[in-house]
């Protein structure tokens, strides 16, 4: 059953997600139509799944599209935005009707959760990959940035660390976890929870904030280069499994990337503010597993002081 | 030579394009974020090209460039919107520094050309495909659609139809053109020029526009049906070169498809002002191919009334 570009996006893609409050021309024509609210600045940005590099070949096409939707939720979050809508180019290589329906599907129930909206995008022939611009909106001059950590800052994370990588490992069958952590660890890999309940913590007590999706170590590093500080991270603070604990296998948690999780840094003297968002925030806690100092970037692992001044999370070309 | 993800967007595409006036963070931190004047709207669209689908594989990179912002320039031109910024997915099979090399220079100078920045975006690995979000300005209510052409209104295109097709058929040995038509079809296929410039116009005088990059048959059915209306146009109207016409290769004007023209209807009490246009534009000529009619789509070739009703441009999943 042929189906041309028109009708894909027609069938599949008009109604993905609530009507946004601020569209006035939706998807159908030459571009859509968006307004800003005149107290509001967009925050922008555009992320890429290409199939084999950041989701195997057989992953499930609702699990694509949830994957596609967050990671770039998940950059918004680090921005302390609200998700308002979002562009998606999508690259089939072929035209398969059970999958197209799937993967809308696991769009629509991703874009409803997150309360976004699909306004435009084009679909297209070749391998597959699905890339993805999503706009949301911070009250003007309140968004975060990776620029302004001070020494004396304390350094927190979100969630639990390692897990995505760890999920990737047991799909591969390199490891061999056991029945509730594979479970997790799966569920890490796949639906990853972007922490967009964090926004509002972030606008009011954060110096900086990133999405560490390339790992820990290396993203942490961005956010010293850009703020001209250094940091000195603990090894048994960091956010991790027993199973990771019990083998020592830290570098899936500092290195391996893929945990849509943040790292923020927030003046020392916010602390109780910290411990009552701990409080009521259960599912997405924040560790504090380091200090932002004045230079260097040192890793204590409970024996020895690690230079990670020189070292690299997951990139793609390396 | 490795390099990675973030070297790469430092290394070519941190500086593209002058610094747009709406821009508070640019790009290299999680998102950009911009700022709408309170008096205009915000125009998006998204354009993927890839390889070998949209361009032929041995296109140079500079073309490639060119190509893949003008796409979706031309969508901004047919809203009647004025260009602001964009943001580019680059999925690349190689890390290749001469390639990268000359497509940076190659956006850079077509975003200088149309006074547009790159805020953000990223780079992976993969087929060659380049997407591209591009987002304009208009003044509040004024951008052009689809869907409010009347009986009555005159049918209009920009320039001349079929030599980006004619460019395509000659690279691909199908047909030998004399040596002035070849160099201007390779130009207007390698590099089409967005009819921008058109903007002013249509906010002023359109009831609907379109981009006919899918082929003026199929795009103009387009607005026809988002209109509710039909449509009568002329072969012997359509703004072609002397060897379409000689050898009545109307197919490629019609049909073919890759012209980054723009299709507009006017109500025919504007004749004069289409006129003065003309008289202003050479380079950008209106001219005037047919007529809104209440029902039906039909093309006169001089003998016959053809049916278009239920004909179909060139689509990617045909």
């Amino acid at each position: 059953m042929a189906q041309d570009e028109f009708s894909i996006i027609e069938r599949y893609f008009s109604n993905i997600g609530k009507p946004a409050a601020n569209l006035a021309l939706g998807i159908g024509d030459d571009a859509a139509v968006v307004e800003v609210p005149s107290a509001e600045q967009l925050v922008v940005s555009m992320d890429t799944l290409v199939s084999g590099v950041h989701f195997p070949a057989d992953t499930s096409p609702a699990d694509i599209a949830y994957k596609a939707l967050a990671v770039n939720l998940s950059d918004l979050a680090a921005m302390a935005a609200t998700p308002a809508w979002f562009l998606m180019a999508l690259t089939l290589p072929q035209n398969d009707t059970t999958w197209l329906q799937q993967f809308a599907d696991g769009l629509r129930q991703t874009a409803d959760a997150f309360k976004l909206q699909l306004i435009g995008g084009d679909t297209c022939h070749g391998e597959l990959s699905i890339s993805i611009q999503i706009a949301g909106l911070v009250p003007s001059g309140r968004y975060i940035t990776r620029a302004q950590a001070s020494p004396g800052d304390l350094i927190l994370v979100t969630g639990e660390l390692g897990n995505a990588a760890l999920g990737l490992a047991q799909r591969q069958g390199e490891i061999d976890l056991p029945q509730e952590l594979r479970k997790k660890c799966l569920l890490a890999l796949n639906r990853p929870r972007p922490r967009l309940e964090l926004s509002p913590f972030l606008r009011r007590f954060a110096s900086a904030a990133i999405d560490i999706s390339d790992g820990l170590q290396g993203d942490l590093a961005h956010v010293l280069k850009a703020s001209g500080c250094g940091a000195n991270i603990g090894q048994s603070a960091l956010p991790v499994n027993a199973w990771i604990e019990e083998q020592g296998a830290y570098h899936y948690a500092l290195a391996a990337g893929d945990d849509y999780e943040i790292c923020c840094c927030v003046p020392a003297k916010y602390r109780a503010e910290i411990e009552s968002w701990n409080h009521e925030h259960a599912d997405c806690r924040l560790s504090e597993i380091g200090e932002i100092t004045e230079s260097g970037y040192f890793l204590h692992d409970g024996k020895r002081l690690i230079d990670l001044g020189n070292a690299q999370g997951y990139q793609h070309f390396a």
